[in-house]
């Protein structure tokens, strides 16, 4: 299949597209670099090094003998997004290419404003592309479980059958999303879901967990195939930020009670459950959902699976409580189905097998690269000002000019965003 | 009370301003006076003469003895909405400024993001001033009953009841918008919730019907406080057209079989609704959601109730099946909960009593003014190229420049916009 990888420098899309390249699918890397101008702004930065994505592709292209196209493109640039969808008649499309951090969207309202504007415009770009240039192509985009947020009932996979005065419909399942950003990918999922019912496009929304891992098979190959990895209080997720923890001696801090339940899959899951998908599209005007996971603990559980796995191998892990920068409920009930992806083969990785091996090894080799500054929580979802912005890392203006540029539908505009 | 009417120049907000005035709220009325530009880009007008804002509130305050507020501010400047919020400390803000055309959002890729950037970032900027400068301020958000699409149960008012495998949870009511624009309300009310929920706002969305009249108590006054009226394929609502159509001899034009059925209410009707909210706030961390129309019709019952009433008074009507421009279902259930108005003490102007005498005399004594040309739905939901655009009266590019302008929240960018 000719696949495109939209977001192919993340921390996902860049595995996503050595492993579809790796099974013999024509692949297509885009991404604008942004999320490097954004570690920049942050002062964050991944704690694996990575090539630039020439380097990468080309080293790719050495080991392997496959030809990965690779190109700089800016979603909200809807001339260049029309452009590639026309010149490459993409089978299908892997869409990560989204500002995907929830802190970053809380730092301010300029961060809320660029992080839904950069997502809804990007994808609404790409949908009316694939309209009138691909109309066939399996649009497969990257949602997150953190937009149902935590209902007291079971989580079904996007649709949920509703019994109301004796009537019964198959309707949408209610959203309750927690940040800009998860709110971001609800809106999202809305506008897909809408284009598929009217103009017959086929999509599959990816409704993810918490993804942890450092390496996936294609990855592990040469340092320059090496994909980031990031642990500080913006951009980290909590599992790899838990192992960066322990590696330099701190203790593993769980934000508020650790009672927040989520899915959580490993990253090479990640990449098995997206070639899944593409292999198995659904049928035009069809809007699918899976909910990609693969187990659900909490933030405290997780923690102990932490230490004990240390604990294991001689190391000793303790834990601290820290106060919560989210609003979020830290008791809940929460029981989400994740079954559609198992249906079509997929066989997880679970944690306890491979948290050792694939994250805790790999970043005790590079510990001395950790900034503990890093680790602190730095947005506070209530608070008016941050800490974050009063640390000068990122001013408001400098966020809204940058945005303006992206927005702008013409390549003129996206060449000066491109120049700064 | 201290109520800013955001959206004053409209149809609706500004009998709303005239209304909360004359009932001795203080009251400012703002607008970006947008849609007016949008007639002349659109070819469209309004069939009631309008006067200049400036004019209007002159003429009130001659009239009323009253004073009434007035400034130009794009909601999508944030600066300017800041200052706003901050300089007036509002009691309540009652939120109309929103691109609140299907058809236009549905136009072109320009316009489908024009209308959701400017309505999801305008509303963003509001929420982040209420925030930081008025946090007890109560928001009455005008939102649509097309949010919720045509489901097979009973609509409740924004949230419903749901038992599944043996547990409950009040969760909000699952939306299956119909257009780009319908969309764009359904992303405001997901972020007007959180809003609510983490910074403890309170907020009220209106889920509103399909509004017709002409006139309101104090619209009627002087020909200067008239409010507009639009009966084109873009702006104009059904049964205002139907009463045109049937003023000038042309039969009522009904979309496909006439099947579809939606919620109505009369002008007056949306200003007590407005007033009873404001007069009644939620609790602070409140999301009420008001289902606000009086009575429910299907399309061809419209059509059919617009031919009984001219024909009482000896007047001849005809009706025609077109195609339907729009992907929606033409035979389908509908029966949605419109009671906490109601309970608030709202009495409606039903139909039948009063549509001869506050919409077809009206018409009649301006049908000269009349464009027949504009009745014809311009604006496929399927087609790539719009009857419209090839008409030439729109052009993306320009759209497009104008959507950076309104979008960056710098005074300066503000400012060219204004002067273009």
């Amino acid at each position: 299949m000719r696949i495109l990888v939209l977001g192919a420098d993340g921390y996902l899309g860049w595995p996503t597209a050595l492993h579809l390249s790796a099974r013999d699918h024509d692949v297509v890397a885009v991404d604008n670099l942004v999320r490097r101008r954004w570690d920049r702004r942050c002062g964050t930065h991944s704690l694996v090094p990575i090539a630039s994505m020439e380097r990468r592709v080309e080293r790719w292209s050495e080991l392997s003998g496959r030809t990965m196209g690779w190109q700089k493109v800016d979603m909200c640039d809807a001339d260049a997004v029309t452009a590639l969808v026309r010149q490459t008649s993409p089978d299908a499309v892997v869409h990560f290419a989204e500002q995907r951090s929830a802190p970053y969207s809380m730092i301010s309202r300029a961060h809320a404003v660029e992080t839904q504007v950069n997502n809804v415009v990007g994808t609404l770009n790409l949908l009316f592309a694939l309209r009138d240039h691909a109309p066939a192509c399996h649009l497969v985009k990257l949602g997150t479980m953190g937009e149902y947020g935590t209902p007291n009932i079971d989580i079904e996979e996007g649709f949920i059958d509703i019994t109301h005065n004796g009537r019964t419909d198959r309707l949408p399942f209610p959203k309750q999303p927690g940040s800009m950003y998860h709110l971001s990918k609800v809106h999202d999922s809305h506008n897909i879901a809408f284009t598929c019912r009217i103009w017959g496009l086929r999509a599959t929304d990816l409704n993810q967990g918490v993804v942890y891992g450092a390496n996936t098979t294609e990855t592990a190959l040469h340092r320059d195939l090496a994909t980031r990895f990031d642990y500080d209080g913006i951009w980290g997720t909590v599992l790899n930020r838990f192992c960066v923890q322990a590696a330099i001696g701190q203790p593993l801090s769980v934000h508020g009670k650790g009672g927040q339940t989520r899915g959580f899959l490993d990253i090479r899951d990640t990449l098995a459950c997206v070639e899944l998908a593409c292999l198995n599209p659904p049928a035009a005007g069809e809007f699918r959902v899976f909910n990609q996971f693969t187990e659900q603990f909490s933030i405290l559980d997780l923690a102990h699976r932490v230490q004990a796995a240390r604990q294991a191998h001689g190391l000793d892990t303790t834990v601290a409580h820290l106060p919560n920068p989210r609003t979020e409920l830290e008791e809940h009930y929460y029981n989400a189905r994740h079954q559609k992806l198992v249906d079509l083969g997929l066989e997880p990785h679970l944690l306890e097998q491979t948290l050792i091996d694939t994250v805790i090894t790999r970043v005790e080799r590079i510990r001395s690269r950790v900034r503990p500054g890093l680790f602190a929580p730095r947005v506070d979802w209530r608070a008016r000002e941050q800490a974050f912005s009063e640390a000068g890392h990122l001013s408001a203006g400098r966020s809204a000019r940058s945005l303006v540029g992206r927005h702008n539908g013409h390549r003129q505009a996206a060449a000066r965003a491109a120049a700064r």
